[in-house]
């Protein structure tokens, strides 16, 4: 059976947002399934010295432009959320949990938070909120809300992020496919070209 | 007439070099020409708080990977040379003095000057490389010498290159369809897209 594609990314990432959208008809295409792996991008750009994309001179402005243009492009709802960017740790560490017992429901909850925030402008970064967009999908609530304090889920988030990093996670989106890395939402088509090909 | 497409880079820019080998191709598949336009990509990290690609920890590995891996997927030779990256000085100066004259002769002299650089791994921080270079395109070799250090040809690049950055250059290749801005060698297909539909 062929591997799961990894992907890793950060609730707060408008990029990860647009790949989000994509990944999964990508996988089934190639009758691949999809790991999904939330993470904390603020650990990796300690290492690389970067900061929020929105945030730097020049490349912000320019970043905003072509998130609204990219979203046209793929007819997704777009938009930046007045509380961006936002720390992500909620949403991150409730997906693990869900995780833990449900992985179609694990990434039902992802999209379904990712849409929340950028496709409707929600802010997702206080527990409440991400409890919201769980219940539907038969999360239960309060044992979610307490999840998301857990020492041992937080320990999890942690573990996961510094994964994602010693394999040279440093953006988000980033996608493996049989181990080979896929930095950002305009290489989708580079991985299903990969998919498709077994590599160049 | 149309527009031609503004094609913004560093020649120490590898991205700006696999971008270079198929603007020209894809320029002419929509009827356009490209104005080629060197800049010190330098001015503009210092707004952006960058700093050169493969200095950046984890980015420049991956950087490294996925340069090479395109490179084959374009069937482009490709080399990270010893002496890298370099100040591009000589090259930019050199352009432009060529493109007061001969936009034809300045473009040829830039894909030498790439081809030279990142096909072939020689270093072209030198006045005399350039001089190497541009001399079989049919360059006079001590005029070019002299246009080089030039007071008035330095402060050409200068200005060009502050144009560059108040328009929102930011990186290397960066390119403007009709005022349309496209960040990236990746984006190459993105700018066919846009030459083909006028924007969407």
């Amino acid at each position: 059976m062929s591997m799961d594609i990894e992907f890793y990314f950060d609730f707060s990432s408008p990029y990860g947002y647009l790949a989000s959208c994509q990944i999964d008809d990508l996988a089934l295409r190639y009758g691949r399934g999809v790991s999904w792996r939330p993470m904390m991008l603020g650990i990796a750009m300690k290492q690389t010295g970067s900061q929020p994309l929105v945030h730097i001179p020049l490349k912000g402005d320019y970043s905003r432009h072509d998130l609204a243009r990219t979203a046209r492009q793929l007819d997704i709802p777009f938009v930046i959320p007045e509380q961006f960017p936002i720390m992500a740790l909620a949403a991150s560490r409730a997906f693990y949990w869900i995780d833990d017992e449900d992985h179609e429901r694990s990434s039902n909850f992802a999209k379904a938070a990712f849409r929340s925030f950028f496709g409707e402008g929600r802010d997702i970064s206080q527990p409440a909120a991400i409890a919201d967009i769980a219940e539907p999908l038969g999360v239960d609530r309060e044992a979610l809300l307490r999840a998301i304090t857990d020492p041992v889920v937080k320990g999890r988030l942690k573990t996961e992020t510094d994964t994602a990093v010693e394999r040279g996670v440093f953006g988000s989106p980033f996608i493996f496919v049989d181990g080979e890395p896929f930095w950002g939402a305009d290489r989708i088509s580079d991985v299903g070209r990969w998919l498709e090909t077994g590599g160049w």
